[in-house]
Formats: structure tokens, sequence, C-alpha cells
């Protein structure tokens, strides 16, 4: 094993900013600022390897240690000046925690070790304040007791309790340091009587008790939930910080802070914090009193009475500005310190990158880019695409308290807040009288589509993150969340119970799709701005890029979304979204229960021109960019209806026999829809089908064209193909309708004809496929259902436990699953290029627009991809930092 | 364009047998024949390269053709010693067709061309019979008009008869010469009448008309249909032979005939065939005439009165069986002949390879390598794999008549009758009182599997060759028959209608699950025999293959068919199928139903004894081969009733709430079930099953090995696996179990783990997870299900049109797709062995007794095949071929 304690002191330290994985991101910081000459309390920081040898060895610490730890005691008893038993002035150390991430109040800390019944008495000489020496003795042995020894904290909360009663004390403050005294007896007779040991009095004895305890808690309870939640790696450890203690709580010249060089929430570039005096850091967290802010201005911004930093200690002041200023320029980012003052000195106890909002973190990398501070590349790889959703979506408020009902997946970001209904026709009903609704299902299918477009958000009681309601909510750019936990919905009584609570039909609710959460009531909203950082960031974004970003959508609305967005055209309409609305779903039925092609034909005939016009509004709206059609898709069941009553009602609404409707539906239903009769299997069934989609097409591009005098940019793409032999046979009917109409109206558009790629057999056959294809498209949703095995809509029972155990790192219907689904779109891509070298090869599953996907995509060297509208942004983002993370 | 026309002449031929792809069978057969010195009436053979350029010019022949035409001619001409306008003996020529592959009467033949109103007059002075000459040139008239000129049949035959009538004539026997002279002015007035033109006399013009028609009738709908069912490409084409006329019909010195070498029906060897006296090829094969027997001892037999050939021509006989003798003996095989008498002289007119029964193929290939006419490998390679079915099961007698209501897919070899029944309980009721039942259901589910065990034979309306009623058959070794056409079964009335007739509960019924057939009433069976050559052989096949092959079977019945049938262990045993039967049904339903692990845990207590007494019997029955046993599989919903009279059943039957049965039912249902909360999965969120499932398996391991004293080798395999980790997490589960049961008894178990594979991400991530799994079998069911995207249960709506189309070679569940699952199996292997070099590699889907599919896991070069017990002699004959290949 390598060297295990660094040593750090002002001016010089043995680590670096740049050792995070070793040191941990609070032990990298301090050593850095040592180096960079800031006054750092002298201390050392025992490595993460130390953590790992801990825990791989039954909890024990590595036989090395005790030699390295004597040595860096030593040390930092020169460097201090005294030691632990230096009887005129003993060593106090903090203990304290430090991974690579920070995980602030996760693990456990220890200050004020190295008290003990004789150094606490040195203190008292040392400081001249008997009573503050006492109060740190009993601040240590309550600390230490639980963090190390595991006695209760509420043992000591009660016993402090008792001894205020019995002297009718009512605050700390008013105890003196002999009732400190008396404590600290009553403490040490707790420990005694919990633990049969006396409070150990040997401060090397406390030192190494501190160190096990905090690698120890590591492990604790909510450590591990806090990892999970932020998918922290359990391998990477924590190290631990053992530091010289300094006092910000010794008299009213001393103080304890924290600050950001630039405001965190705003973005702007001014000094932002808050202190108080005579404290300790944890007094500023635990927010009993109230803090001061740092600068002047702020104060006057924030109207307080209570001076500021830069008023009350103005030389303190000063010489923390220049660490800020000095850090930020260092780091090349805003950062996060922590400082504590001793009697009238600035010590700098921590400085780490600072958390910011989106709309901060977007106007920190352009300013600092424009201010020369970082480059244009350094500002896109500090902007997280993902933070991009809530430039573009309302948000909760968060500065206003709120009723969380329950949480469920954050399945479409955004926020709204509605009355409460169950079913697509009353959301249609009350949406049409201007009334704003929240559709609740325990979930949804393609028949909710025009409730779901008229709803403000969707909830659901069960699904995925890429279940129905997800995949066309993110679609529809409208909010949505799904799985919501312990919602049940009771569709007959028109009602949901959640949380002990029930909810009735007309009934305000809010759902943020962006944090998943549902709330009671209507809740102040954050409407989106986008502010001129927005699109210079973008700019530069584009100006990085090599993939191109397209958009999916199949409603005008969605497509004119989709070029505000910088959509560089769609890559993927669904054409069956236009089956369901009104008397077009009359017509798809009767298509579906005619007996023959000719039956069929005429069905299809009503459809032809709606079609038409849906797709002439699509190709002028998108006129002069690419638009790829997907030919019907889904299995034909989906726009049947299913129940008895449903049976009726439609049976009477198109005049037809309901025994034959019901036969009809029962004879399409299927076990597996999924894998069932879809997709290209429908054009090899029923050409006629395919037969009316080319036509709408090509007279649709022609009526455009004539619209906007350029021609419409088709791409034909057949969904579900597995071999060449099903292409061949589908393009040959399109080329046959595009010849017929060249011959009735001497016109001839040109088109693509390109294949979806969405089995595993499909990626094989890449080669075969792209002998016809001219464009390939990997549906990575389907893809990743049946490389996986997983049904999206059913994956709710395993699929979160899976990512929690650790079997798949992600959400594979979220972050591409590159070991599976990664391997055959690389393989689809190299035998497809390989074939036909100028083969354009896009993605139009959810993961085109998913940043770490898109990384990958980068790297397998896709042309484009394609995602809903309102993650276009993101996508372009994603796109120039995957660009860039390649070149770099 | 190579050489287009082969001669042949008794004694010399341009061609030879090994050209059959160019000349055809008939063309190779007679130019070998010639070869061989044996008396061929001298023709010439227009290869399949002719066809082929036909049909890629717009039915146009070769430019060259015309010259090499005249040429053959001319060499006819002089090797018969006249042509076709010699004044005294005009030539006469047959012009028939002759693929590759025997495709009887599906094509189109001309007889007695050359002949007209001229050479009709010389043909008659020649032969001294104009009667003959006549009713040549009328037999010529009528087939050259309907084959060529595309006059129907029906007009010459009215004609005829109309003539016949006014003459008051009966049979053709008592027409004249004159006659037939006025009948074929009659029939030329036909042909002007309907073709505008005269019949062509010049039989240059004739022959180039006669052999594009046969040519052109290589794509007509009969032989179209035909190569569908026999899987013949139509790029192969066929051949024109053209051969100087001998006529059997000329007097009753003449004859004609078939022969086979041997016995097609036994295998016996003896000379077997018929002929007929005075008569044309034709004339044996339209059955007017009863045919004689060739020798005496078939005459004997059949005790015929007939005289026999032997008898009346005694020198044709002697002379005849010597060339079927040199035959059998130059082509190793059994031969199929056509021969014809012309006036005492033999001639030799067809030779090929016979076809035979299973049995009498069987018996052939032992009898020649026994008498070293063939080796034992090509004794092999002469049996096709699939025909043991018939001599494994049950077959209906072909020789009665019986009236087939309908055909489905041969789901599962074997025939049987019975009562029809439609569901399970009354299946296990009557079988109960010892009747035989035929369960009829629309499709099957797992609930059924106690009545299908009931039953002699499973007939459903929908579901394909890998439905679960298909699959689950095939397992029992029960004939089945799946998606019956038009079958239409109404439970509430307890009947089916088919073919216009309703059948009703208790009606016979007879299913034949080897031909698809389901005949009303119950047919006459013949029993399988398994003679000595049955056990020679696969003695044989078992010292020439590398693969092993076990069995897949659950069940004692099962076990012990597998063992009989040669079996090298079981491959898969289907732990699930254990758990359908009485009160086990309802432990399991009260494990699902329970709220808590607890609950759980204790409703498996239930299930431990159980399991663990059908493993001690597996253990037992297979001492000394493995078992593996494959851990609980299906999604759990396939356990709970789903209607609500059948939830209110159960749930009265358990005791159970029904409201709470239902919602758990409704919790656990899933879109696709296929992809859904099944396999590993269930391990990972209720590793008690596993736990339980393990405990039983070594506990039986012991108990059986007490019992019979050999260890059982244990096999453990975890369904469903995409990964390493969740191997490792059910693999901990195991051994922890192992190490408990350790511990209570002190006997250790020895056992293997292992991954079943049979997502495409598991073949891609085999390396991974052979670092855990000792052994992979390759599920190949679920790989193509997903691979290619397809629901085996859903495939029937589009998957035969797919086959038919082209678009797949074949069903993907029959025989494995090697393009697509394939690859990704070769994948699979590859990466697991380089992993883990002695990793045992196996195939368990139905496809393990597929010999196609068996061809290819030896080139991938898996370790063991596994399939349901009747089908092991299958495998192990089509795993020896496949290594015999592989060698030659």
């Amino acid at each position: 094993m390598s060297k295990l304690a660094y040593n750090f002191r002002q001016g010089e330290a043995d680590g670096a900013a740049s050792m995070k994985e070793l040191l941990g991101g609070k032990g990298a910081g301090l050593a850095e600022m040592a180096r960079l000459g800031l006054p750092v309390p002298p201390g050392f920081t025992l490595t993460t390897e130390v953590c790992a040898y801990f825990y791989a060895h039954d909890k024990t610490l590595p036989p090395d240690l005790s030699e390295e730890l004597d040595a860096a005691l030593t040390h930092l008893g020169d460097v201090a000046g005294h030691s632990f038993d230096d009887p005129d002035w003993p060593l106090l150390v903090s203990v304290r925690s430090g991974a690579r991430a920070s995980m602030p109040g996760m693990m456990d800390t220890v200050l004020n070790l190295g008290l003990n019944d004789n150094t606490v008495g040195a203190l008292a000489k040392k400081c001249g304040d008997e009573r503050f020496a006492f109060d740190c003795y009993r601040r240590f042995i309550e600390m230490y007791s639980s963090v190390v020894l595991g006695v209760a904290h509420h043992e000591f909360e009660e016993a402090l309790e008792q001894y205020k009663e019995r002297r009718a004390i009512i605050l700390d403050a008013e105890l003196h340091a002999d009732d400190w005294r008396a404590v600290v007896t009553l403490y040490k007779e707790i420990v005694a009587e919990h633990k049969g040991v006396d409070f150990p009095q040997n401060p090397h004895q406390q030192l190494v008790g501190a160190i096990k305890a905090v690698f120890s808690s590591w492990m604790n309870h909510r450590a591990i939930v806090y990892r999970e939640l932020h998918n922290i790696p359990a391998d990477w450890g924590t190290a631990v910080n053992v530091q010289v203690m300094v006092f910000g709580n010794m008299d009213d010249n001393s103080a304890t802070g924290v600050a950001f060089s630039r405001n965190p929430s705003t973005g702007a570039r001014e000094l932002y914090g808050e202190f108080l005096i005579n404290a300790q850091g944890e007094d500023v967290v635990a927010g009993m009193r109230t803090p001061q802010s740092i600068s002047e201005e702020a104060r006057l911004t924030a109207k307080s009475d209570a001076p500021s930093l830069e008023a009350t200690m103005p030389a303190v002041f000063a010489e923390f500005k220049a660490y800020a200023e000095k850090l930020e320029a260092h780091y090349r980012d805003m950062q996060d310190m922590e400082f504590t003052v001793e009697r009238g000195k600035l010590w700098m106890l921590q400085t780490r990158g600072g958390k910011r909002t989106a709309p901060a973190a977007l106007k920190i990398a352009v300013d600092m880019a424009n201010e020369g501070l970082i480059t244009r590349d350094d500002a896109l790889m500090r902007i997280d695409p993902a933070s991009l959703d809530q430039l573009l979506h309302p948000t909760v408020d968060p500065e206003i308290g709120h009723a969380v009902l329950t949480s469920g997946l954050p399945a479409s970001p955004g926020a709204a807040c509605g009355e409460i209904v169950f079913g697509p026709e009353e959301a249609m009903e009350l949406a049409g009288q201007g009334r704003k609704v929240i559709l609740a299902r325990v979930e949804t299918s393609p028949e909710d589509i025009g409730g779901m477009h008229a709803a403000q958000a969707i909830l659901t009681a069960r699904g995925g993150m890429t279940s129905h309601a997800a995949v066309v909510a993110r679609g529809m750019g409208k909010p949505c969340v799904t799985a919501a936990v312990g919602l049940r919905i009771d569709y007959e009584d028109q009602s949901f119970s959640v949380a002990g609570r029930r909810f009735r039909k007309g009934d305000m609710i809010t759902v943020d799709g962006s944090s998943g959460q549902v709330i009671a009531g209507a809740v102040k909203m954050r409407r989106p701005e986008l502010t001129g950082e927005f699109a210079v960031l973008m700019g530069w974004a584009d100006a990085a890029r090599r993939l191109k970003v397209r958009a999916n959508a199949e409603t005008p609305m969605d497509a004119k979304a989709a070029r505000k967005f910088g959509a560089e055209g769609i890559g993927l309409a669904r054409t069956e979204h236009m089956f369901f609305e009104g008397e077009r779903i009359v017509a798809v039925r009767e298509m579906i229960l005619a007996d023959s092609a000719d039956g069929r034909k005429a069905a299809l005939a009503k459809l032809l021109p709606m079609q038409r016009d849906d797709f002439k509004e699509l190709f002028e709206i998108m006129a002069g960019l690419p638009v790829t059609i997907r030919l019907l898709d889904p299995p034909l069941h989906e726009f049947l209806p299913h129940s008895d009553a449903e049976i009726a009602h439609v049976a009477t609404a198109m005049g037809a026999d309901p025994s034959k409707l019901r036969k009809r539906a029962q004879e399409l239903s299927e076990f597996n829809p999924m894998l069932g009769f879809r997709g290209v299997r429908l054009g090899v069934a029923f050409p006629e089908i395919v037969d009316m989609q080319a036509r709408a097409i090509f007279e649709a591009a022609i009526a455009a064209a004539a619209e906007t005098g350029e021609p419409a940019q088709i791409e034909i793409m057949v969904p579900l193909v597995f071999s060449k032999a099903e292409l061949d046979l589908i393009k040959r009917r399109v080329d046959e309708t595009a010849q017929a109409i060249e011959a009735e109206t001497g016109l001839r558009s040109s088109y693509h004809i390109g294949a979806m790629i969405e089995l595993p057999r499909a990626t094989l056959r890449a080669g075969d496929i792209a002998l016809t294809a001219e464009f390939l498209s990997f549906g990575t949703n389907d893809l990743t259902q049946t490389t996986l095995g997983i049904s999206r809509d059913d994956a709710g029972a395993f699929l979160g436990a899976y990512v929690a155990k650790g079997v798949l790192p992600a959400d594979p219907f979220v972050t591409i699953d590159q070991e599976g689904v990664g391997e055959l779109v690389a393989i689809g891509c190299e035998r497809a290029r390989k074939a036909r070298p100028n083969v354009a090869l896009g993605v139009c599953g959810e993961h085109g627009g998913d940043p770490a996907s898109i990384d990958f995509f980068e790297e397998v060297g896709v042309d484009y991809v394609s995602c809903s509208p309102f993650r276009v942004p993101i996508a372009r983002l994603a796109a120039a930092r995957a660009a860039l993370r390649r070149k770099g």
C-alpha cells in the first residue's frame, strides 16, 4: 500500500486539487489552498485507500497506518508548535470525512478531539476562558460518545435538560463554567454506565477511535441512501481529514461562515454568503440563529439590520474576498467556501465547486467564458444538459413550502396544476370549457391520447419512465408523473386515495414532472424565461457538435416547438398518433373490420385526405428540413375498443355489428403485443395501408412544395423490420405509388426509404438491410425491450430493484445499456456502413435525448439523434459535449 | 451459355448421374443407364440452364438452341435410324419434364410427337396396325392441343363421347381404325375452331412448341404449390427430355410397368412392382385397370390370379431383374424404375432413388450396410431423422380411407382418438373413469396441464408450432394439432363446428399430430414397433456423433421415456410444471398472495416436501446422469385465476378474500408477460423461492443417492439472466442453502450452477456470465422470440405469410434462424469459452430436437442438445449426421 497520510499546512502540501479520488473533495481542497498559501489550519488526510482496506479487512486499519499516523501527528505537532500532551497548550483536532463527491451531513464528524480531564484545564488557561474550555469538553464527550462509542445522543440531551431543570435554567448561555464542569461529570457517568468503561482519556486512542468511526459512517444508512440517490459508487470510499481545531466560538472577535464566489441562485458576479459571530460551523447549519450577510451589498438587498462581515470585520472581509477571487480564478469555477475567524484571524476550512441553480450555471458559464476565465468549450462542459429542462418548463417555486402527497417517477418535466379528471373524454370536455385539468389514470393507453392532449399534466399509478404515458407526455412536452407511490385510483368512485387522503374529481392538485412530486392544491409556478445566455450557449454548442439533432414530432404544435428549439428536421413522425381523432378512428376501425382488401381500401380512402393534410402541414412547417415519416406501427387491436360497454358504444356509433366488432377485437388480441402483428408485418399483410400512406405523403409533399417553394425532404421509414426482404416488399409498393402519382400529375417527388432498426436481428442484418435502406434509424426503445427481454410497461415490478441492486447501472430505457443494446447498435452501424458507405444513421428512441446515451452515439458515430421537441436543446448541448469529450 | 442439349443412347451419353442439377433427375438417370449399357430409347436432354434462360428472357428460348436442337435431332435420327420426315418409318418422340427433385405429375408431357396426317399412315404401315396408329394420333392431338395450344381437355372428351353416342358405342376398345380416323378429324376441327389455325403438321414446329410448353409448366399453379410444400426452390427450373417413343400398347407382347428394387413399404429385399400388358405408362397411373405383380412371389403374397411378369414374359423378367440389381448396386440405393416392353423388347425409361416408408428406409439402410453395399456412415446419412417420428408414435393407418374434417399444424406427432372434452377438469374426470378423451381448446394455458396430461391428444383452434399446447404436448409425447383451420369452439355450448358440422362433448374424433389432420370418428391405428434395425442404427449414430443428447423432462414418465430413448441426462426440468397439481397450486397461490417474505416462506414450506419428492424421483430415474433443474420461470400471474368466476371459485377453495385475489391478479397482470416479471427476476425479488427450490434439490439429491448408491449429478439452471450480477445474486442463495444443509446433515452435495441464455443481451454478455456460470444452456425458443421480436403465441397472424413469401426460409421456432439467432448463439459460445474454456454449452430450446438446427449446433460446437423425450432418437441420429457432414 502506498502513502496513507498526506500532510498540509499553509504554504505546502503533499496533496493537490487533482488528487480528489485519493484525498476526497475536502482533503484535495485543503491541500490546494495550502499550496496556494491560504491560511489553512494544518493537518493531514488519510486516503480513500485506507477506507478501501478498512472494508476489505473486516473494519480494521492497515498495519502500516499506526506508524504513518504517528509520523503525521509528530509533523502536525512540529507545524502547530504543540502536541496532544502539551501541558500548556494541548493540541486539539477535528476529524472529518471527505468523499470524492460531496455528501453533506451524511457521515460523522468529531470535533475538539484531544480534550480530557487534564487538557481541558490547559485549554482553559491558554485561552483564558474556563467556561469555553468545559463547554468544548462536554461537546466533545457528547459527540465522541455518540459517534464512536455508540451511546445514544438523547441520553446526553436528557441529562443536560435535567441539570438545567434542577438549576431552573432556561438557556445554555446562562450556564457558567462550573455548570459545564458538572455536566462533564454527568456525561462521563453516562458513558461509564452504558459502556462499562471510562470515557477514553488518551488522545491517541481517541483519534484511532474517531478515524474508525468516520470510516464506518461511510456505510451508515443515510449515506447509503444518499449514494443511491446520487449514483455514487459504494467502492469510492471516504477520506478522513485530521486538522488542528480553530474556534469561531471563542469570543465576539471570532466568527464562522460560508460563502460562494458568485450568486448560486442567479449566477450574478458577487460574493454571496452568510456568517455568525461567536459560533461554530454547526450553528450556521442548525439555523438556531439568523446568519448575517457577508457583503454590505447583499445586506442592503436583503433589507437586513444585522451588520455584514464587510462592516463588522472589514480587514477579514477584504482578506476573504481576495481569497475568494483567487480561488475562483485558480479553479476557474465558482467556489463554495467555509471559513472561521478565531480571535480576528481568518482560517479557510474548505473550498469546492459551488452547487448552483440551472439558470445560475448557465449565466456563470457564459460569463466566465466572456470574461476569458474559461474557454467556450469549458463553458459547454460546465452545463449539465439535463439541467436545461429547468429552463424550458414551468417549475414549482422552490421557495414556497408545499404539501407533497407522494412522489413517482419524473416521467416528463415541467409542472402544472389543475382539476383532477379520470377519463380522456372528461379531460377533453372540461378543457373545451377552458378549464385546466390533470388526467389521472392507472396507466394510459393509446385511446387516452386525446385526453392527454387536453390535460395540463398526466399522473399515473403504474408505468415506468418509458411507459406509454411517459413517452407520449414527453412527446407533447406535458408534465407527467408515473408510478406515483401509494396512489390508488378508483374509476368507479371517480376518486383516488394517497397518503391517507381521498381526492375527488374536480379537486385541485399540482404535478411536478421534473421532481416527480404530486402536491395537494394549486402551487405557484415559476415560468421559464429563456435568457440571452441560453441562446449564446446553444450557439456555441451548435458550433462544437458533429451530431445532428432532429425531433420526434407529428402534430403541428410539436413540429413548431421542434423548429423553435433548433431541431434540424423530424427524425420520427409516428403516423398512428394521427389515427385516433374524431372521424379518423371510425375510418380506421372500418378498415380493421373490413373482410377484404377492397373493404380496407374503401376505408383507407376516407383516411387519405386527412393523412395528406397532416403531412402537408408537417412539410410546410419543416420546409427545407428532412421529415421522417414512419409507416403505421402499432398492432391493430390498439384501435379497437375492448370492454363490452365500449364495444357496444363504438358499434352503435359506427353502425357496425357489435358481435363482429367483438370477434375481430378478440382475433386481434395478443399475448405479447410488443412482439406481435405490428410494424412492417402490417404492411406485408395489408399492403393497401402502405399504398394509402405513401400516396398521402407524396401528394402532401407536392402540395407543400407548391406552397413553400421548397421541395419537401421526404424520408419514409419502415418500422420493425428484421430482414431486407420485408423492406423490399414495402419499398416496391412505395415506388409503385410514386410512379403512379408521377403518371397522374407529371410531378416526381424525390424521397428516401429507410428502416427503423429496433430488433436484435435487424442490427445483425443491418448490412443486408442497408442494401435497400438509404437510412437506418435505431429505435432504441424497442431494441432495449427485446435485447434485455424487458417490457417497458411491465418493468415497474422489478426494474427499480435491478438498478438499486446494481444489476443494471441505470434504467436502460433512460440511458442506453451500452454493454448490450449499445453493442448491437455499434454492430448495426458498422455493418450498414460497410454495405452502403453513405448510409445515414440515426437514433430515434428516447435515448436520442439522453446526454449519457448521446455520448455513446457520438462514439459509435451515428449521424443524428432525434428526440422529443423539448429535449432538442438538451441534445444539442449533449452532442457538443460528446464531441468535445471525444476530441479532448 | 454452355452446351444446351445432352445426347444419350444405349452404351453412351454426354451426361451422367452426377449431373442432376443440369439434366434433372430423369435426364441424369437416363444418361447413367445409357452409360451402363442398359437399353434406353435414344434421346437428348435440354438442360435446366435453358429453363433459366427461358424465364429470364420473357419465355423465349436461347438463340443458340435452334442449332443445337437441329444437331441433336440429326444425331437422334442417326442413332434411331430414322427421322421426322422418314416416309416409311417416321420418328416419334416423347417430350417430358425432369426437374432436379422429383415432382410427379406436376408438369406437362407430350407423347407421340411427330405424328401428322402423313406420318400417321407411315406408322400404320410400319407397325401393321392402323387402329393403333390413329389412336396414337388422336392421343397426340388431344395432349398437344391441351398442353401446348391451350385447348381445354374436356372439348376433346365431349367430342369423343358424342361420337360414341352417335355410334352407340360404350367402350373405347370397340372403336375401330376408321372410328379413330374420324375422331382425329373431329379433333382437328376443334383445334381450328378454338385457335383459328390448323393443327400444326410440321414435327419441328411441334417439337419447339412442346419444349416451350414443358418449360412453361414449371410455373403452373400445381407445380408452384408442390414446390412450396416440398421446399423446392423456384430457380432450380426443369430440364426437358426428348426421347424416341417406345410403345407398351402396341400389342399383347407389349407392356409397361414400374418397379422398386426392394419393397418400399417394408424394406424387404425383393423386386416389388406392377405392370400392365398392352398399355402405356399413363394407364398404370390412371388406375383404370388392375396392374399385375412383377414377381411370382409377390403375386402369391397378394393372392392374385393375374399372372406375374415373371410368368408371362420370363425372359423380359430375368433381364429386368438383372438391370434392377445392377442399378441398385451401381447407385448403392433402392431404385424406383419405369420400363416398357415393346413387342417383347425391354426398354428402361427411368431410374431414380425410390421413395420409401420410414420403417423401410431404416431396414434398407441397415441391410445395405450389413450387405457391404454402403458404409455405416452412408446408412446414417440415408435416414431422415424426422422420419423416425413415424417409428415412435402410433400412426393413422394410411391404407384406410377416412373423413378428414380439417387440418392444422402437426404440432406434436402421433395419432390418437377419443371423446371430445372442452375443459381440463372434465378431461381428468373422464380419464379417471378410464375413458379416452381428446382435449379441445381455443388454446391452452398452464392451467390446462392436468387436463392435457389426462387427454390422449390435444386439439386447439389457435397457436403455432411452438405455442403452449405444442410445446407441452411434445414434452409429454402426446399428439397435438394446433391452429386447426376453421375450427370454432363454443365453450358455453360444449361443442365445436368445423367443415359445416357440429361436434359435441363426447363425440369421437381422431387427431393425427404427425400430419396435422383431424378426422371424424375413431380411426384404426398402427402401433409403433421398434425393430432391431432401429437399435442397430441408433448404435451406429451414437458411435458417430460428438454432440451429447439430453431430454427436456420433469415428470417421472417423461424421465423414464427419456432414458428409454437414450437420453444422456436431463437438460431441462421445468420446475413450474410441478406447481399446478392438486394442493400444490393452492400453496403456490398462498405464496403469491402473501404480503411478506415470512408469509411467502410459510407457503413455500408446504411446497418443499412435494418439490423434494419430485426431484428425488427424477434423480433416481436418471441415476448416474446429469439432471438440469431450472428454477421457477413463468410470471406469477400464470398461477392465478383470471375470470371473476374462477377467482370466486379459487378464493372459496383456499379460504382467501376474493377481492384480494383479484387485486393481486390485476397487479401481476402484464402487457407483455414474455418480457415481464419472470425468470431470474422472480428469484432476485423473492429469494425465498430460490431458497426453497435449492433446499428441495439438495435434500432430494441426498435422499436419492442413499437409494441408488450413486451421487446425483445436480445442475441448477437460472432462467432469463442477462447479466453476471443476477446470476451472482442467485448463486449466493444457492451456495448458502448448500452450506446450511451441510451444517444440518454433514452431507455435501456437489453441484453446478449455470444460466439459461435466452435473451440477446445474455449472448453478448456470455463472457461475463460464464465467469460465474459453469454451464450455459441456450434457450433458443425465447431467444428467437426476442431476437426476431416475434411472440410465438401471436405469430399465427403473420408467420405463415412470412415463410410463404420467402421473408424467412422456415418457421424460426422450428428451425433455428441461423442469420439472426444463430449468430447470437455463436457469439455467446465464443465469448463463454474465452472466459471459461471448460464451460459446458447446451441448447434446450425446441431447436435441440430439430435436425437442421442440430447441424448448426454441431458447427458452432455446443456440447449437448436437449429435447423432448420422443425426439431424443431423432436428435441422436441428427447429431451423428451433422458430425459426419462436418467431417466429410
